[in-house]
């Protein structure tokens, strides 16, 4: 078990680490509210899903879309989209090496924007909140991005 | 490449690798999937995927949604949503020294709960079957990542 | 540092993690590519993104759909289904200890077959150019996963 706890004893790798949980579970939380939506709103895409209001017709009419469902879904998407590359050029950066004080700079940056991107999203917050932090998020991971090519670049 | 080998031969880290290759396999299985029924059922999304059935208007009527291939889209999105989450935390749970019964534990409820939660998906099954496998899957990742976050904990 | 300084001094992890960050890169740039269509469109999809053409109705018309943004975001969607398996798996067989060359050939017919699968879906280009590209991108995937649950099989 060595080699496996020499890795995670890094203080970068532990800073990734626990700002890569913090994003992954954030992502995982859209799905709770997504659930919340459509129980609230009575909104279901699965004709299994909506048979406890009763058979047939009468449960048909809960077959539909809601503008909150459909709000949060396309937030759980842009998370898909943002937040796994980070993890993915996140873990890589962590292993390239990089100075603490800006490793850290990089995953507290990325993660106040993304949190800050949900709430702009699920309010919501006039633009260009939603999309000021996406932007910064999506700089923060090219920033990594660069680092990680610079220093490992073997094509 | 010592170190490299040093890694895949640890216990927790081999078991780690064999489920997460399995559910992205798992994962990669609704593309094939969803292929199927969208030449089966003929219902394509892009204009030119339909040219093979004649040009212009007899063409045009395959472009069209099916029950089938959204349902099958609808879990390939699922697995996204809660398979990646769970092949980086998993990655970083493995790295954080767990026990090997404990780990292993972990993931071969995940791996089991995904596959059901396919075929509940798939057939489908009534509820809430589908909805007790992807909490029982969601549980393991927070399982996991409250691990991950108690060793690994640097702000 | 040393540990993780070593990890990326090998050769077959500095030529992933080089490629592993080209196919995320290249997978980001679809969100820049949506923006751009869905600003020269004028298709939007929050009412809060509209709001800078002007108040209420004069705003709404441009809450639509557009075929070329539409297009843009399926080939982010059929990214996310196959780069981040190919990330996942890609790095795990990076870390089984597999020949430089024989690695270095997967990665670059990989990544190579995605950036044409791009190109291939936006410009886009008749069948079976697309489907050839991504059949090839799946096919480098599923080989890596072989070659990992052959190394490190511990169910």
């Amino acid at each position: 078990m060595a080699k496996l706890t020499q890795l995670i004893d890094n203080e970068v790798f532990r800073a990734y680490t626990t700002y890569a949980a913090i994003v992954l579970i954030k992502m995982m939380l859209m799905s709770v509210i997504t659930a919340y939506f459509r129980i609230t709103r009575k909104a279901f895409v699965n004709p299994e899903d909506t048979e406890s209001f009763g058979k047939g017709e009468n449960s048909k009419k809960y077959l539909r879309t809601d503008p909150s469902v459909e709000r949060v879904r396309r937030g759980h998407l842009n998370d898909l989209e943002n937040i796994v590359p980070f993890v993915g050029i996140g873990l890589l950066y962590a292993l390239s090496g990089p100075e603490l004080s800006t490793a850290l700079l990089h995953f507290r940056i990325f993660t106040g924007a993304r949190i800050f991107h949900t709430f702009a999203y699920l309010i919501p917050l006039p633009q260009p909140g939603r999309g000021l932090s996406w932007a910064v998020g999506y700089s923060v991971t090219f920033s990594m991005a660069y680092q990680v090519l610079k220093t490992a670049w073997r094509l």
